[in-house]
């Protein structure tokens, strides 16, 4: 195992160190009494977005802190959940009255725990389950489908419903909207390798692709012969619409995400597949993302990501967002 | 090899689609006469910046033409320089009376191109060479050092002080001040791997580093048994502060650079590490960047980079920008 790093043990608390000072006028490295990486304004009587899981998926979350998106992300060890009371002391911080929304991926020990927050934690809180990944239906660490990378657009959607004011309510029941409109699904080309493990997490030969992969280097739907990339967005594009069933005229958001070792060149090349696939299909790509978003530490490959678009989606998905990861507008 | 890819004759171009359709609000794809990436908006009678070289090393350059930065790009073939007559065909596209600047990393083939288009084109033009790597004197592709990622501070500092109106020869003076206020220098854990030779550039152990390594894979200072990311940092922020000589109590512009594989986990603890070199040299880390600018394909690696500042390089680092890669301000 060769990776940018110190000890094994330090990985995580040297990262989110240097995250903290690169980005220091939008996030608080806050170590008391918990690890929780916070929004440096609270948020004024507004619904506090809180998420958070396992680290590894930079910049999942804390890169996705900041205005417009969310007030706190609770890091846990790498592909490990982070613990209740880190998202007691999180709520603890950025509730500014208007409650705490819980954005959680669905994977079983991050359910767990989110729970066991919500019920320690003495202010009003609701959750938001994303369950994105279409590939299979149950999986290694879920049961259910396992929350991928549309997370990030119901954080950003649901941070702009927040920013403007929506109650805790109405964020809990728009982040389910755009979580249900959305599918995803991945390829590795390598596997990623934890730190702690020491070496890679499953194998994977020199010509041969996991089609469906988890973002923890779960098993997919199947082992395949490396595939074109166009054929590789044809499946992943077919089997995400037979899950979101977008009607022909559609307008979604494509978001290409890399697994975190993929160069941007390949990213943009596998965009370009998706979007021929879309319009095969007859449907409007009106809203797009490319980059790495929700990684799966040093592992090659990527996802793809479709969300049905609605009027009000589309414009909180164009409300100015300013965090370490994604910014724009004002 | 496995790459996202369909044909390695298409990749390029696929990929720059796919990148057009991204950005379509910022960047034009045009092809008539040539290849060039332009921005939307002509200068208005400002200077136009103008950079390129060989693809390979993306979000660098088509990832930085917008506002406050560059006004076109012209990609070449994979780690190959385009040709003079993109070069002449993006002046001739952007120039708005202005005038044009060349932004020329330093490989011969660059140097050559740009210089045959500079004497091509009827228009006013000046050229800032970027030679930022102290790693080594000369190189397989370069005479003297090689230009590296300090060419995204050129681009950045000169494309806010085009947008405020200074005249051709202000920017080139300016271009010129940066570059020789930064030093880079880079190490790689992994070879990338060009797609029409379908194999690794060079072969490195599973245990060993490449100390200076360039971009296009080129021989650094010398091939090490794996280190620590602080005794990275050390060695690299050393070789650097040799060349640029900064004073106790100089304000930096500290930048961490992925070469395409390196997860964000890794970059951010890499800049931690730098910090704390920085911090034991009595440097003032006023402004950093942590990700991926400069890259090499998909080699595992980073580099580090430092500029001094002075009040002028600060306020325009600050000014707003508009681009695929870099974004912020109003």
């Amino acid at each position: 195992m060769k990776k940018l790093m110190n000890r094994v043990d330090d990985m995580l608390a040297e990262s989110l160190r240097g995250f903290g000072a690169a980005h220091r006028e939008l996030v608080e490295v806050s170590t008391e009494p918990k690890l929780v990486m916070r929004r440096k304004r609270k948020a004024d009587g507004r619904v506090a977005l809180i998420s958070g899981g396992g680290s590894g998926h930079e910049p999942m979350h804390a890169g996705f802190v900041g205005h417009g998106m969310l007030d706190a992300a609770c890091p846990g060890e790498v592909f490990t959940s982070p613990t209740p009371d880190q998202m007691l002391a999180a709520a603890e911080a950025v509730d500014a009255g208007g409650g705490v929304l819980w954005i959680v991926k669905n994977y079983s020990g991050d359910v767990m725990n989110f729970e066991m927050a919500g019920e320690m934690y003495s202010g009003r809180s609701a959750t938001v389950l994303t369950n994105d990944d279409v590939a299979v239906e149950s999986s290694l660490h879920s049961q259910g489908r396992r929350g991928v990378a549309a997370t990030v657009v119901v954080e950003k959607i649901v941070g702009a419903a927040a920013e403007r004011g929506d109650d805790l309510a109405a964020c809990q029941a728009l982040g389910q909207k755009v979580n249900a409109a959305s599918g995803s699904m991945g390829v590795a080309l390598t596997s990623c390798t934890v730190p702690a493990a020491g070496r890679p997490t499953f194998d994977i030969g020199d010509d041969e692709l996991e089609l469906g992969v988890g973002i923890h280097g779960e098993p997919g739907r199947r082992r395949v012969a490396m595939m074109a990339a166009d054929a590789i967005a044809g499946e992943l594009v077919e089997t995400i619409c037979e899950s979101v069933a977008p009607k022909r005229g559609q307008p979604v958001l494509l978001l290409v995400n890399g697994m975190g070792a993929t160069p941007l060149l390949e990213l943009y090349l596998l965009f370009d597949a998706a979007v021929r696939q879309c319009d095969q299909r007859g449907l409007k790509v009106v809203r797009s993302l490319v980059g790495n978003f929700c990684t799966s530490l040093d592992m090659a490959g990527a996802s793809i990501t479709l969300t049905r678009l609605d009027e009000e989606m589309t414009g909180l998905w164009d409300a100015p967002v300013h965090t370490a990861a994604l910014r724009w507008g004002a």
